[in-house]
């Protein structure tokens, strides 16, 4: 790359969040850093985009050296404002999403605004990595995971990653001395298992609340979730295909 | 199978979508249905679940035969509340969810409530096939749909689909006797070319409204919009382990 590389960061936490700023400044030691993040947290949003709706765009200033826009839409609609609104198609070198407040792994990368968000930029050719912290609050200290973005990005930018743009990065909760490196893992065949908290609201109708427990059945060891638990940052190299290739011979009999 | 089978019919056009109708008629040849679908149009919701708002769910009279609810949330949450709170955890058999007004193949099914849906049930261990129709008007014709879909369903029914239990079907829009029959593909490598109409609102201020074009660069006769192309209904055996398998020794210098 002969160029100063051009950085676009968002996430689904909304413009505001801790771990995006985290997220500004390590970038910004890398190249020339645009964000384009929602004004509102958006997690849970997975790939959805905004059809019926008209999406507003606000220059903000929040990140010193860096401009930033927030969006009245998904990840996904911050993702494809950016490059055709904001930098009028110019080429992105990298997007960065996150720093989630919280994981990503495994199935998660479904219901991820902060995955998906990483994804879309990949569709467009962008090398694209998600970061997470198992870590909900919003003081959560991203501090440990600076070193480790570092590293990730510098290896990033210097490979051609012709087979795979996309990466879904989570990070342990423990401090950096405990951190064993990275791993790199297939997603865990995991699920959740709702439950709906039922409620009256003050108008007299009933109403039901998304509550769920995360179950992990995948014993594997090469999981990104056994990394997580064994204090590894899991990367787990992605993409956006879903054909099950393997079972394409099981409905030939239909041709 | 020794019991009647159970069938959960969902879409993302919402409940009164025609091509909801002719699923259910199709269903309903084959089993109990219940319907659980969203109280508006959700296309383009992908895999979003709903966090932040309680979720509302209604008992309508719309089908002959069939109980139907209709649910205030996205296609996903349409599948986790048939599931959790209507259903209270009975084993489905079988979730079809379509037929949606407009395709759905390449890399649309990432954005697609119809196939997020369709998809969700997959991850509880239900066979689920979407079903998707060439034609975006609500005035669509679907009675060409039907003798193929009774047929996908009775190969569905009959068979234990242990290596891949989602389908994404896309039927084209011609009269039945040109249909050339079912193909079994890999989903097309193609994109969306964004342009955003942007405009003034009543109140001065700026909007942007996504709009796009699909592009399909991917020249193979085995992806599903060449057979689409071709006048066969695309069969893509689908899942959700996004992990590039492919890929990951070009990470494992990290390690």
């Amino acid at each position: 790359m002969n160029h100063k590389p051009l950085i676009l960061v968002t996430n689904d936490d909304g413009i505001n969040a801790p771990g995006m700023r985290a997220l500004v400044e390590v970038a910004q030691e890398f190249g020339d850093v645009i964000i384009s993040a929602p004004d509102s947290p958006q997690s849970g949003q997975g790939h959805a985009i905004t059809l019926k709706d008209p999406l507003r765009l606000k220059k903000v200033k929040l990140f010193e050296g860096s401009e930033a826009y927030e969006c009245s839409g998904t990840p996904v609609d911050c993702v494809k404002l950016a490059k055709s609104v904001i930098l009028k198609n110019r080429e992105i070198d990298l997007c960065l999403s996150g720093i989630n407040h919280g994981p990503n792994h495994s199935l998660n990368i479904l219901y991820s605004g902060t995955m998906s968000a990483a994804m879309e930029a990949s569709l467009e050719g962008i090398k694209s990595i998600g970061f997470s912290l198992l870590d909900f609050s919003w003081k959560a200290d991203f501090e440990h995971c600076k070193p480790f973005i570092k590293e990730l990005i510098e290896f990033v930018l210097g490979n051609n990653m012709s087979n795979c743009n996309l990466l879904n990065v989570n990070i342990p909760k423990v401090s950096d001395n405990k951190i064993k490196g990275f791993k790199v893992c297939r997603q865990a065949e995991a699920r959740w298992v709702e439950e709906y908290v039922e409620g009256t609201d003050p108008y007299g109708q009933k109403y039901y609340w998304l509550t769920g427990n995360f179950v992990n059945e995948d014993h594997g060891s090469d999981t990104d979730v056994w990394a997580l638990e064994n204090n590894f940052i899991s990367i787990v190299p992605s993409g956006h295909d879903l054909t099950n290739y393997k079972a394409m011979p099981d409905f030939k009999s239909l041709e």
